[in-house]
């Protein structure tokens, strides 16, 4: 849908990479770490999302002439325009899998690259990554409230502009079930699904007869709106007529949808008018402001909704609106590298590293992480990354790895995966993570540790920033 | 950079406009009214924004091969998609001026079209409309708050993925000047603007060699970023070494760049430090989760920042992420149409109307529209939407038309306006606004009225669907 361009990011990118490339550092080698630093919507885990639409953006990444015109008319010299025409990404890319839950503070990506290469991605990584996730989490959320009731993308209208596109995408990964963005459903293989509108009703003069035509147009796919007059006194009623009627040309009405007012009392009401008319098979759908707490409350109030649609709240990602991922540099020019911060929490993890993931005996997920060096064994200890001699003993715990290439010398090491092998991935280890992890209220707080060099490493690197200042 | 297909719409729009077609409706006139029911933000105002993005998109609208295939293979019969396949926007758009202040409850966008196209296009409107609106009025905030300093985009990172190219746009429109977004600067002839980042001072053993080397390469745009080790203790003094050897090269230091701590006293210490050097030239910029309220503290202190660079909560329009605007049926079947609601206030205004704004005799605006019937002339007298018996007097005010058609049978009319053009008139009209509609808390609301005729239409309407249900 998009021609990305390597100008699709940040102009500082660019500035410092031509301040390397006439330092002579263009092939000189830097890794740099995505990680976030608080979950969001006050939540115990990400599930994370974006890396396949990633991957396929930055193996095509280039300057096209119109950029190289404007950096022309910005004022970069003729020997760095020349290597920004050419201009590939040839790094390695290690990540955590798409649709695993991460956690703060930990590398979820690592990008290996020559310096100037792994800068100009930075923005467009970020970009990606950060709205993604952002949306894929809230939607895991909506997803434990609704449990094995159908979620559907309403979104597009309110959508952050051409955001949207990709939020429909995100939304299956966090275990939503279709979406009404039908170009989103059409090149992201999403099943696609809608009902009618307002308007439709509003364009006849009565409601029945709008009814009576959208039934005999598509009496496959008849979900008929009932709140434009009066949703108990005129919509259900003349639901319930066009569903008898379609009963006798060999047609089942799929539902009906609710869009305003009390929805858990409208949907109790409803549900018994429809049962009492014999149209039990008849669905309801609601729709209106929802969220993961209104959807729970609904369902615990007994509302017997069977879809919901969900627009707003989901495509924005409100109230956070905004995942804070970072990509920060953690090792350059052969060595190590950090930057300082006024907290010790703030500060990044230098180096290349491994992060392994602690697992019960039946496989679910124990509660804790450890961040290593790539160049050592699993450890058998981690330690509390800011607080001073809190530690955790590791040893007997099964480990696993999480970061994995995905891409080396710029090109992709892995077959694209499919949208519907990602969501059951993450609905799967959404099913291994304990209950206090995803509950709404103060969660457990998942423990991520570092190894005792990792540690060292940092901690001497901080010593010696420090001493020098 | 997108290629836009009639497939970026919510599934409803196409299997309506399937009934429409075999009902032979195709050709009949309806007109939607685009309007929003709450501004943003707690705000007294909203900037209108994404107006000359749509009109360019509709223009070329239409659904392309994989589009037809697609809806082949969700059911679609051939006679529809023959229709499809020549589909085109052929309808008249009145409008709002783009960059407008625009209130609740009136009309911002009008279309009149036949009713599947007007259909087609909802999705896409609102998309458009409501995001570059959102974000539009968030920038006119911060501005407010900024005055002249300079305030840039720095959002792209944390943006809503793509929902950032165009999110770059609004802030201009809003009234930011510059942004660091590369790919929209080049498209929308947008200031591009960066500094540096902490992985470049990173990159270097000492932050000295950093900024000389950074100097070397860019002595002309010299911003140099100075807390990533200590701000006042290293950032600074290191700085101004830099700084005064510029000038032996006959070099001024463009600024340097505060990104962590205390911003308010980091700025008035780094000033004092500066100008004690002889560096009273060089600018100080400060980033790091600004938003109005931040700008408008730290101002208020006397923070002596000359640049702010806004991200997160600019691209988000947080903490609402979303403006609500609604797309609504007023005209269809030689009838005007409306949707009833438990509120009165919730109830659209039916028919073809126009909007009057009411102005002073300096020009500056008064604090009242009127909606009236497009048939009717500017009227003397409004009554309020929902409370029975307000009602104001206009008589003797100066009343200004605010909707006028900007594309006639889906051509545009009027030429495509350059972004400064609609950020100086939006600023402009901000100037036009008495300061209590710009106040953060509780600003005076902006009255909207009807006239007696429009008002009569609406109750009689009302009256005439509740007598049926």
């Amino acid at each position: 849908m998009f021609d990305f361009t390597a100008t699709y990011t940040d102009q500082y990118q660019i500035t410092m990479s031509q301040v390397y490339f006439h330092r002579g550092m263009k092939n000189e080698t830097a890794i740099f770490d995505y990680f976030f630093r608080k979950t969001p919507f006050g939540g115990g885990f990400v599930v994370f999302s974006g890396l396949e639409d990633l991957l396929e953006t930055v193996q095509k990444l280039k300057f096209d002439d119109k950029d190289l015109k404007l950096l022309r008319d910005e004022g970069m010299d003729d020997e760095f325009l020349d290597y920004l025409e050419t201009f590939r990404f040839t790094g390695t890319v290690r990540s955590a899998r798409e649709g695993d839950l991460v956690f703060p503070n930990r590398p979820v990506v690592s990008v290996e690259a020559p310096i100037i290469e792994a800068q100009l991605m930075e923005t467009l990584l970020l970009n990606t990554l950060n709205y993604q996730s952002l949306i894929a989490t809230k939607a895991a959320r909506m997803k434990l409230s609704a449990g094995d009731r159908t979620l559907v993308d309403f979104g597009l209208r309110r959508a952050p502009g051409t955001g949207g596109y990709s939020a429909s995408r995100a939304a299956v990964i966090g275990g939503f079930d279709a979406t009404s963005n039908v170009r989103s459903g059409r090149d992201y293989n999403i099943p696609i699904s809608g009902t009618m509108a307002h308007s439709f009703v509003q364009r006849y003069d009565d409601e029945l007869s709008a009814f009576r035509d959208f039934a005999a147009i598509r009496p496959h796919d008849c979900v008929l709106l009932v709140d434009t007059y009066d949703t108990i006194k005129s919509g259900v009623p003349n639901a319930i007529k066009v569903g008898k009627e379609m009963e006798k040309e060999g047609h089942k009405m799929k539902g009906i949808r609710l869009d305003s007012g009390d929805l858990a009392w409208l949907a109790k009401k409803s549900r018994a008018m429809l049962d009492e008319a014999g149209l039990g098979y008849v669905k309801i759908a609601a729709s209106n402001q929802l969220d993961e707490h209104v959807i729970k409350s609904l369902l615990e109030q007994g509302a017997p909704i069977d879809f919901f649609g969900v627009g707003t709240s989901l495509v924005t990602g409100r109230p956070d609106a905004a995942l804070d991922g970072v990509y920060k540099l953690s090792y350059a020019n052969g060595e190590p590298r950090l930057k300082l911060s006024e907290s010790v929490e703030k500060i990044n993890l230098p180096d290349r590293k491994q992060v392994y993931r602690m697992l019960n005996e039946d496989g679910t997920l124990f509660g804790a992480e450890a961040v290593a060096l790539q160049s050592e064994n699993a450890p058998d200890h981690m330690y509390h990354p800011s607080e001073p001699g809190a530690s955790m003993d590791l040893s007997g715990l099964q480990k696993e790895p999480l970061l994995s290439e995905v891409m080396k010398d710029g090109e992709r090491l892995t077959q694209p995966k499919s949208l519907q092998e990602i969501r059951e991935f993450s609905q799967g280890q959404v099913g291994k993570l304990p209950d206090e992890y995803k509950r709404f209220e103060n969660p457990h707080i998942y423990k991520v540790g570092l190894s005792k060099k990792l540690k060292e490493v940092r901690d001497g690197l901080i010593s010696d920033h420090k001493s020098r200042i």
